[in-house]
């Protein structure tokens, strides 16, 4: 069995979910909000805010993309969260067979070789009702808030790791978690991982 | 059952062959070579004329582009290829359940609400192994040769899809065959087929 299943997943497609239950089917720890906690803790900054800058580009980077980059002016907080989130996660995988959601882990973990890299999206319609229905988000202009959301995770993920997120080639499998669902998703995963 | 499968592949991974296995499964035809030597019929252009001029790209189709497209010649082969690809992969799927490999298929179907939409894809080495071992190609620089198949399929689709070839959330599902293994790839869509 591979060791490490990295999970990338867009939001409110239920990639957390099929990690989660992934990981309760193989009987091995899904580190998701513990990432969080970890890196708060090693660099002082409030979890919320590692949260949000962990996987998420804002003004503030774009900013810093858009002007002149010879003006160094030292690593963001952003650089700090990110230089620790890649520390914890090594250290993660280091300990044990785990699932780890989100967080560029497959980019993170590139030079091993005992990860299944994951993609997990889904249609936009079905995000929009998940993220109302199951995260109880606020249910004005959802379409809106997922397309900002998917665009600033994938200018964070391309900022760190100068790869496109969400093409195939990048990982071994990528399901559709609206058309094929959850609960066949983790099966399909299951058996990959075992039998891979 | 999805009635209509279409799979997208790149040259040297196996899709064909996890295609035609898949279709057998199922007990469906497997439309391939079919597809070509209708195409030929109808347009009136050689079999290996319409299967290189249906998938990629070449010199002449790529200056157009690149020229000014204002002084505009009539349709040419490659359009008039297209034209009729189109038609007979609707024909084809109008029939019955069947799987469909390459051809932009998965474009060609978008308005139908009965196409489950494949990609396969691979590791270089491993297509480049595979072009070699089982489709008896020249050993001299496989690598490159995949390369530029993968631009010129890439540049074709985009051209007359106007979206991007080996984007996962064209697909409903993406598998790494040199991964996943393709014996373990047909069982995976053979479920996702029946169960989704």
């Amino acid at each position: 069995m591979k060791k490490i299943i990295t999970i990338s997943r867009e939001f409110g497609s239920g990639g957390r979910t099929i990690g989660k239950h992934l990981a309760e089917e193989l009987g091995i720890p899904c580190y998701d909000s513990e990432i969080i906690e970890k890196v708060a803790v090693e660099s002082g900054f409030a979890e919320e805010y590692v949260k949000d800058k962990g996987e998420y580009t804002h003004p503030s980077l774009l900013m810093s993309l858009l002007t002149n980059r010879s003006i160094y002016t030292g690593p963001t907080n952003e650089d700090k969260i990110w230089l620790i989130q890649c520390k914890v996660i090594k250290e993660l995988a280091e300990k044990g067979p785990c699932v780890i959601v989100g967080r560029c882990a497959d980019y993170i973990l590139r030079e091993r070789d005992d990860v299944m890299k994951v993609f997990v999206y889904a249609d936009l319609d079905a995000r929009a009702k998940r993220i109302v229905d199951i995260y109880g988000e606020m249910e004005d202009a959802p379409l809106k808030r997922l397309r900002e959301k998917d665009k600033r995770r994938a200018a964070y993920y391309h900022h760190y790791t100068d790869m496109d997120w969400g093409t195939c080639r990048n990982y071994d499998v990528c399901l559709n978690s609206s058309y094929i669902g959850i609960d066949e998703c983790v099966k399909i995963l299951k058996d990959i991982a075992q039998n891979a």
